[in-house]
């Protein structure tokens, strides 16, 4: 998986990391792969095992579950959604320009990973499989969520909204227009995706302005 | 599975049917169930053998392969979103009434199948994954996407909407409003989500009038 890093720079970023920690890290960015392509509940310790040439008594001592491996590839993906949508958008200039800028890392980030973005994936899989795994998406979809909340207060701050707006359906709105983006882009062979995708963003913001 | 048609009038509705195709039938409902649930992928001839009591050698006699049963599925909810969904729209009242009978039949469908609409989770889930089974959904998708359309030129020709909309557009802004509402559903424990997609569709009504 390469993305927004590639191998050398991530490599650097982690120079400190023990031998141990560099193995595991390796490890998630093959379960990350195989998540996004298969889908986050066909990776288990025996096809990551298999996938990686490595033996499923050391993935076990890494992992010691299916679930926590799971959890830990969800873990690894928030990092990487972290440091690729959230941050580069937040160094963008407040208001509708940082909006903008979170749309595009989302998209980005959507068409980097081969089956689309394992968030939304992973949540349309698991969210009829109650236990640990569900529990982190939700709470990681919950923080996104957050984020688009926030990102629309710094819109109303910068006075490109109007200062009555509803915070939480302006999220609903902006995850919506994504979701239907995530849909077209990853299975419809659509060359309007993305014209489609500007004009309903537009029209989204001037239901705010 | 009970979908719109009860147990019993569906029987009726199959009375004519051999006693082949209604074990058949039987096996389908068994089926579109594990799929709603655990993901169409994890729907194979052995996992639904199990389920059903039946042996595997039996289900192979009906559906010879994992990808037929699996198209075959697809197919029998097709059906059932046929009946479900999109009729019952066509007979509303032609324009908005039968844009929002159709939103309103959509998300029943949705809340009614535990898992969520087996169409968005896979779609997800086979999007990377070419071969017959995403041919179908593709297919289907494509289909879903007309009817949106169609019902979009109802609303023209009944005034409701204005005459120089984008049918694609319109196609792209609802299905992308249904699908957050999915992601909100199925995932979010969140109260608010019939408002938000309620306010959603009045904002997107407007866009077109």
């Amino acid at each position: 998986m390469h993305f927004f890093l590639d191998k050398n720079e991530r490599s650097y970023y982690f120079i400190s990391m023990t031998k141990g920690k560099d193995t595991k890290l390796s490890i998630l960015e093959a379960g990350l792969d195989m998540a996004s392509q298969l889908g986050l509940e066909s990776v288990t310790i025996g096809a990551l095992a298999k996938a990686t040439n490595m033996s499923k008594s050391g993935l076990f001592a890494h992992f010691q579950s299916k679930e926590n491996l799971q959890v830990e590839i969800l873990n690894y993906a928030a990092q990487l959604f972290s440091e690729g949508v959230i941050i580069p958008a937040l160094i963008a200039e407040a208001g509708i320009p940082r909006i903008k800028a979170l749309v595009d890392n989302w998209i980005n980030w959507t068409a980097e990973l081969k089956g689309g973005c394992i968030f939304v994936s992973a949540s349309t899989d698991f969210s009829d499989r109650p236990g640990k795994v569900k529990k982190v998406l939700l709470q990681q979809q919950n923080e996104w969520i957050d984020s688009l909340r926030r990102i629309a207060q710094s819109a109303v701050r910068t006075g490109d909204f109007r200062e009555d707006i509803d915070y939480d359906q302006f999220a609903f709105d902006l995850y919506s227009l994504l979701l239907g983006f995530h849909l077209y882009y990853t299975m419809l062979d659509d060359t309007q995706t993305r014209k489609h995708q500007e004009t309903a963003l537009d029209r989204l913001l001037d239901n705010y302005k």
